[in-house]
């Protein structure tokens, strides 16, 4: 799969933009209304984008002056009629107002996509990190 | 969603009953040649099947005379042409010769199902629990 599917690279840029600008509202239109959301951090389930809105403006003030860079690779998309999937890897950069990276993150993605209202929305997103066999904790980096 | 398609359960079925029967061939086949499997456990990403057979092999082996019972609820699935996604939680409880359950874990579950020689294989697999936001430890139970 060398070439990735422009409706999925759209949600990649979008995802990218909205958490770069801390938007809440360009971030929460990316998901279906409906979308059932498995986080990588402290809560098991969200059903339905109403139950997102807290948490997504509280890490975007959490942040103050800082920028969070996405980069998502080693994407891997099937598109067919009515239905997308991806997964791919994402790295969350932490910059300082001098753009200067001051920590980072990565995680697993998995999202399904599905058209609703003249454009393709995340109906389901799962992020983690796996977990040490011996000490139940999170592994926050891919190596 | 009230009714659950039958593709959807027969995938959820194969995978219970591979499981309790500890039956390595009959888990894998439950599985297109190259699927991405992000696990819970230890490893960030395992791509194709091939890389699940020694791991699946080692879990099986490692119960000795116990069995692990699957029960898979709270499902969320959508069926189109060509491909299909289930979310769900997912609990494993391990069982003594005598049936009698010693203990259990629950997980998210995210499958996407792509058609494949006739049947519906698991293309896409991200099981994973939440982290907590202090001590970064993986939450192995839903409540």
């Amino acid at each position: 799969m060398t070439s990735i599917d422009p409706l999925v690279l759209g949600v990649c840029d979008g995802y990218k933009r909205a958490v770069y600008e801390k938007d809440v509202e360009a971030f929460l239109g990316l998901y279906h209304p409906e979308a059932r959301v498995f986080d990588t951090w402290g809560v098991w389930s969200y059903e339905g984008i109403g139950e997102r809105r807290e948490v997504i403006e509280k890490w975007f003030s959490s942040l103050g002056e800082e920028r969070v860079r996405v980069a998502i690779d080693r994407i891997r998309a099937v598109v067919v009629d009515g239905m997308a999937m991806v997964s791919a890897r994402v790295i969350y950069a932490a910059l300082s107002t001098s753009g200067e990276e001051l920590r980072s993150m990565q995680n697993r993605l998995t999202w399904v996509l599905k058209p609703e209202r003249a454009t393709w929305r995340i109906f389901h997103e799962h992020t983690s990190v796996p977990i040490g066999f011996n000490d139940l904790k999170g592994m926050l980096q891919r190596e």
